[in-house]
């Protein structure tokens, strides 16, 4: 992990750009932080595209800073700067071109589409968090927090030192990930908005319902896929003091 | 209204029993009340039964007086002290047996438990609320929190006083309120146990997607019937406090 570029924002938080590898991430850690007061930490998820995601991330990671979180966030394969993938953009032509049309979309577009992005994303994540969890102000639990949803069951299932989810149910999950999700057990907050234009409703309440957390709440509001109201970012950071405190 | 007994919490709340007519009702007022500052109303709803109720009640009165609310509720038709409706009896034996049977609940039993109990309810409740905003102490807006939801339901509709609802859905609704709940505006809250064994949770969702406002939103959690978590019941008071103030 090599810091590439470190600002002040003017709440104090201290942004760090990184490099792990050729993977590009950012660390926000509070002004609060030191090395004798680790702080927990809040890894950042998203659909991909960390320069146009920048303002929603900026503002979730000095959410969660001023809570006394750190967070951190990496890019996605196929996403940004990073090379894509001819077969998950053919896969996303296909989702598009199906919504489009107003077309139900064919669990084979969804499993070429996730599948593969879960799978090589899901290591660079635990990489990261080794790199992250390396440093002395940061210390744990950790929480995973937003979309890619089939990417936080995943790390949900496979990664221990992830005590607390909150999982934003914006995106279709391959049914094959039905099974694991039934074997997540840690703390559950999801959000869903509930006329999400791109998203499938009965499969996010097929998901909530599948997983295995005994911990599990439901927020669903009005407004669309960017629609999230404000107080629901106040839930969130409830949700992570409860369980990463 | 007549107030047949009066007494002070330990934590400064006036509670008073009062008779309506007939029927029996407790008015809770924050210590903080006075002619010169009135409070604000939360109308708490329950299933049938103050004395029952009260333990979970006067919980409720507790948390609306800390955030500077007023609450009241009167007792339901045919429920506590009050008589019965043979009716309404042989319609709740005909849901539990149903239930007992895990049968799919008809929907002539949900009509015959339901639509007398909403028809009788709805203007005993805004006779209450005539009562209570008489009095100096008392100010608006007013909310409605809690099931029956078909009750709340109606209210949101019919009663242009009442600001905002916490509805719980955690009983049956009559198809044909269905159609009455697109009618609803005013800013809502919707609280779902989601294996709530009593409850259909499919019409549960329904409902929600059924409700007219533009701002509406679901909490969903897990712990059965009376298991709503308790910072369920810290976003309820937030819910008000945002809309009631």
């Amino acid at each position: 992990m090599r810091f590439t570029s470190e600002k002040r924002l003017d709440d104090g938080v201290l942004e760090r750009e990184f490099a792990l590898g050729d993977i590009p991430g950012i660390l926000w850690t509070p002004g609060s932080a030191s090395a004798s007061a680790p702080a927990p930490l809040i890894l950042v998820g998203h659909p991909g595209g960390l320069h146009r995601m920048y303002p929603r991330l900026v503002e979730r990671a000095r959410h969660s800073a001023a809570e006394g979180f750190a967070a951190a966030t990496i890019e996605l394969p196929g996403s940004g700067d990073r090379p894509r993938s001819a077969a998950a953009e053919q896969a996303r032509a296909d989702l598009r071109r199906a919504l489009a049309a107003g077309e139900p979309v064919d669990d084979e577009i969804v499993d070429r589409l996730v599948l593969p992005l879960v799978e090589k994303a899901v290591p660079e994540w635990r990489a990261a968090l080794d790199a992250v969890l390396s440093l002395p102000e940061i210390g744990g639990p950790v929480g995973y927090s937003g979309g890619v949803i089939a990417i936080g069951v995943r790390l949900a299932v496979v990664e221990p030192r992830i005590s607390a989810a909150l999982l934003f149910a914006g995106s279709f999950v391959p049914r094959t990930m039905f099974e694991e999700a039934r074997q997540v057990t840690i703390p559950l907050h999801v959000l869903l908005q509930w006329d999400d234009e791109g998203n499938d409703r009965q499969m996010a309440l097929d998901l909530f319902d599948a997983l295995g957390s005994k911990e599990k709440t439901l927020h669903a509001n009005m407004g669309g896929h960017t629609g999230v109201p404000q107080f629901e970012g106040d839930n969130g950071s409830r949700f992570f003091a409860r369980h990463l405190k």
